[in-house]
Order: C-alpha cells, then sequence, then structure tokens
C-alpha cells in the first residue's frame, strides 16, 4: 500500500467534499482544500470525521485556502459544491487544474460534467455519483451516518481508464467504496430512477419517503414517474433500465424509514434547491429525444415555483 | 312580485347555504335552516348579512333546526354541504324532500349531483354552480365580499324547466344573480378549467393565485391542466370549449389580485379538501372516456396524500 503521487484540490468543502477529502488525505494523498466559513477554523485545527462504518479520523492538520487563487494547481480537481453553485466553475477552475490534470465533479443530475468541460474542456472531466449520508456537525467536523459509495466514470468516453483506477486506489486507501462506471451517462439516469421521484415530492409535498410509501396514491405517482424515467434514458443515452430495478428501488424505498432527502430539507432551509440538474436537465434532454415526460415536467414546473418565490 | 310558493330546506347553512337561505328568505321565500354550531344563535337572533353589493340583511327571525328529522318536508331542499360530507345525504335527504319536491346540489366539482340522485332519483335533481365570496364572520353572521351568482339547471335533461323558472324567481326576489343553464353536466366542465389548475395548485404549492401566475413556469402548468380539461369536456360530456375561454380564464386570473382558493384555504385551517369532487371523478371520467389527464391525475395523487397525512 503506498501513498499517492496524485494531488488533489477540493473546490466546495462542505459535508461531502469535507468528507471526500479528509478521507483522500487519510490514505495518504495530498490534498487541498477550499473553503469558506469553515476556513479559520480548518487552517488552525484542520479535520474531525466521525464514522462508526469506517473509523472515526482525527486530521490535526490540513491544507486550506480561501481562495482558488491561493491554492496550488493540483492533478485532481474535486468538486464538491451544490450543483446550484456552478455558476462559480469558470472563475474557480482555471486557477487549480494542473496542465494535463483533470475535474471530477461530485454532483447530483445532469449538466455538472458539462459545466465543468465548458471550463476545462470535456476530456479533462470525470464525474461521480455519490451515495453518501453526511452532515455538517461543527466547524470542521463531519459525521457519516450511512454509506459513502462513490460511482465515478469518464465524462466524454466509455471504459474504464488508468486515471481512473488512480483515483479510486487514493480514495480506497482512505476507505472509500469505489464503484468503477464503465457508461457514466446510464449511470447518472439510473440515479435519477430514485432522485426524480423522491427528492421532488418530498420537497413539493413536505412528506418524507416513509410518509410517500405509506400511501397508495404517492407510490403510484411514483412509479409513474420512475417509468418516465426509464424511457428517457432509453431515448437519450440508449440505456436500458430493468423493470426489475423500478420495483427494486420503489421496494427499498417502502423499507427505508423516514429518509428525507436533501432537496426536501434545502426547502425547509430556505436553501436553493437542485432543481436544474435533478428535472430542468432531464426533462429539456427527454423531451429533445421526443419522449413524453408530463409527470416530471409538472414537477419540474412545481419545484422552479418553490424555488423562485 | 309576489311571494314564493314554494318552501325551501337548507342543508348546510355555512357561508354558502346561510348565505343563500337567508337571500331566499328576504325575498319572502318559507325557509327551513338546518345548523350545527350555530343553531342556538340563528334559533335566537336570526341571520345578519353584510353585502356592499346586494344590500345588507337582517332577518330577527328564522326557521332553525338542529336535526333534519325534525325539518318539515320542502319543495326544495338546497344542499349547501361541502362535497365532503355528502356521505350524509342518505340520512338526511329522505327527512326533508316533499313527495314531488327536488334537492338542489350547490356544491363544487363533479359527483355531487349523483349522490343526490342515488337517494331521491336522477329526476328529481338539479345542480348549481356557484361564484361567491363569502365569509361566516360570526355566528349567524355573513359577510359576502363579491359575486354571488349561481348558475344552475337539471341533472337528468337538458333545456329550462318550469321549476328551474320559479326556483330563479325566489332566489331573483332575494337579489341573488341567476343563470339558468341549460347543459349542466357543459356547465361543470367548464367550470373545473378553472378549478382544476387554480384550487389544487395553490393548495399544493401554498401560494395564491397572483403567485401562481406571476411565475412563468406554473403560469404553463395551468394552462396544460386547462387543456386537459377541455380535451376531457370534449369526450365525456361532448362539450366544446373555445380555446379563447382557456386564455380568458388565464388572463382574468392573472389580474385577479392574490385570491387564494377554498382548497388552498381548507389545507392551511387543516380542513379536509373537496379533493374526489373537484380531481377524483373529473379524472376517473376522463380516463374512463380515453382521455390522458397525467398532470390532472399527478395533482390529484399529491392532494390525496395531503388530505390522508
Amino acid at each position: 500500500m503506498s501513498d499517492s503521487k496524485l494531488s488533489y484540490a477540493i473546490i466546495g468543502s462542505g459535508a461531502l467534499g469535507g468528507y471526500y477529502g479528509a478521507r483522500l488525505q487519510h490514505g495518504g494523498a495530498d490534498v487541498h482544500f477550499l473553503l469558506h466559513s469553515d476556513y479559520g477554523h480548518v487552517a488552525k485545527h484542520g479535520w474531525t470525521v466521525d464514522s462508526t462504518q469506517h473509523g472515526d479520523i482525527t486530521l490535526p492538520k490540513a491544507q486550506a485556502y480561501r481562495a482558488a487563487a491561493d491554492m496550488p494547481r493540483c492533478d485532481i480537481v474535486v468538486v464538491g459544491l451544490k450543483s446550484t453553485s456552478n455558476a462559480q466553475l469558470p472563475e474557480l477552475l482555471p486557477h487549480v487544474v494542473k496542465d494535463g490534470g483533470c475535474v471530477l465533479t461530485l454532483q447530483n443530475g445532469l449538466g455538472p460534467e458539462d459545466n465543468a468541460a465548458a471550463v476545462v474542456g470535456a476530456e479533462n472531466v470525470l464525474g461521480g455519483l455519490c451515495f453518501l449520508c453526511s452532515n455538517k456537525v461543527g466547524p470542521g467536523h463531519i459525521e457519516q451516518t450511512r454509506f459513502d459509495r462513490i460511482k465515478f466514470g469518464e465524462h466524454s468516453r466509455r471504459g474504464i481508464t488508468g486515471r481512473m483506477r488512480q483515483i479510486a486506489a487514493d480514495f480506497e486507501r482512505g476507505a472509500v467504496d469505489i464503484d468503477l462506471a464503465e457508461d457514466l451517462p446510464a449511470a447518472r439516469w439510473e440515479k435519477l430512477v430514485w432522485n426524480v421521484p423522491y427528492n421532488g415530492l418530498a420537497a413539493v409535498l413536505a412528506r418524507d419517503c416513509s410518509v410517500l410509501m405509506d400511501n397508495d396514491h404517492t407510490t403510484a405517482l411514483a412509479h409513474d414517474l420512475m417509468l418516465e424515467v426509464v424511457a428517457s434514458a432509453k431515448a437519450v443515452v440508449g440505456h436500458d433500465i430493468p423493470l426489475a430495478f423500478v420495483d427494486k428501488m420503489l421496494n427499498n424505498t417502502k423499507h427505508m424509514g423516514p429518509y428525507r432527502p436533501s432537496m426536501m430539507i434545502d426547502r425547509e432551509m430556505g436553501r436553493p434547491m437542485e432543481v436544474e440538474a435533478i428535472y430542468g436537465e432531464p426533462v429539456r434532454r427527454a423531451e429533445a429525444a421526443g419522449v413524453a415526460v408530463p409527470k416530471m415536467r409538472m414537477l419540474y414546473e412545481q419545484l422552479k415555483l418553490l424555488d423562485e418565490s
């Protein structure tokens, strides 16, 4: 088990970016964190991660920065911002991506890789889907409660590349579950099968997943929304999602307990919701491919109203 | 101007039934009120109606009843209950409808006439749509702020009948705006063009009509919902609603100010919403006629969740 030769910049060091950055550093990688409110604390005291699953971490020292312009250029720039902040990427990324380096976006929905590609070129972008439950519980202090898997892959080609294996090894040395995606667009659409019904319905109706799945009407609606995602995945990226996967998602969610999706929490906290990444882009791509997605579109329009008023 | 020869029973004497009953009595009709919480007050002090539009009314005496079994049988039984209480009709109506008398339901959506018809026979039922803004402001005290028009007609046949003219004359003597409907089902579907988008969206999103119409996304969604109602009206009752009517409804609502539909207020107050009459019945009838109404159905399912959890 040797140390990484890659350097990492973490853009957006919150409950997600901070968690994975701390894991990478714990595994031996050279990690640089861009921070806002927690800058002072992390610069002085580093990171604390509580995790019953993968072991607690204390990192008394961390390389912390207040501005992208102060950071060294790195091999891998991990974007852990919410997708609603991606308008900042053209300003941030040019400072931190080394020549020959690349960007790994760890964001929800569709579009984040395109946002990064517009700045650094599509061939220099990888994208990851995170299955992570973590919270900021204090400055520089993160609690990870369940899962931390990342499924990631290349944005501009299919298959598994050398840099994917290198990055995977770095995360795995930090005890993060990694899954390599040979077909990132297919993986993104598959994740939408869950995200499209539950994030939006929970946010609009202000009810957690167990309430939605205890009711026959919203269970039927979640099912219909999943079928629209399946039809879209087929038309937009040629990916066949088996109906057994839809049944599995419904069934898993039915037994998930009172889970509150991120968009529901964002609405409660009055924070911007990731409406464009999870709904706007998927709806536009589905409709451009000739697929009727009336219920996804309706949920999009309801969420836009809530986000804008 | 002669007094009415018809007797009236008002079943459900709230802001709507109480208002119209007081108007009928003010016009000279023999009116009998079924009351719950306001019984004591109305039995002792009668009704007060404030109305800048049609003139205030004070009726110091009113024929008030606590139970249908105590009421005399009347020629015209006006049902002013919310449609969510229609399960009570089989118990109430047999006590109060005179032989040869009839029931006039003043309720929202589709189905109220069928509920009454199941008890007294379809040929003895008339139905009315109310365009009324009124509130209970105290016991036996109603404020009418805008509109009070009733459009009513026969349930089991088309055209204008003698009893329709008689009832209209009684209301008009009380200064109520009356419009005779030659085709009640067509009139009901036309009213749904407004009710389907605005009642449900305002209730689900907790935003009044002016907020919904200030936003391009929910304006587009309201438009799509109206088009589903138009297609349903054509398929279910053979009624052509011109697209100019849709444009007029959108435009009127855009300039209506911060209007809060009844279903939005019901949700806020934790009262049952009229989900089946305004959504369940229309959706089932449209789908049975082969019309795709995905957005009406989605709104129905969202409202059912809110009503049941």
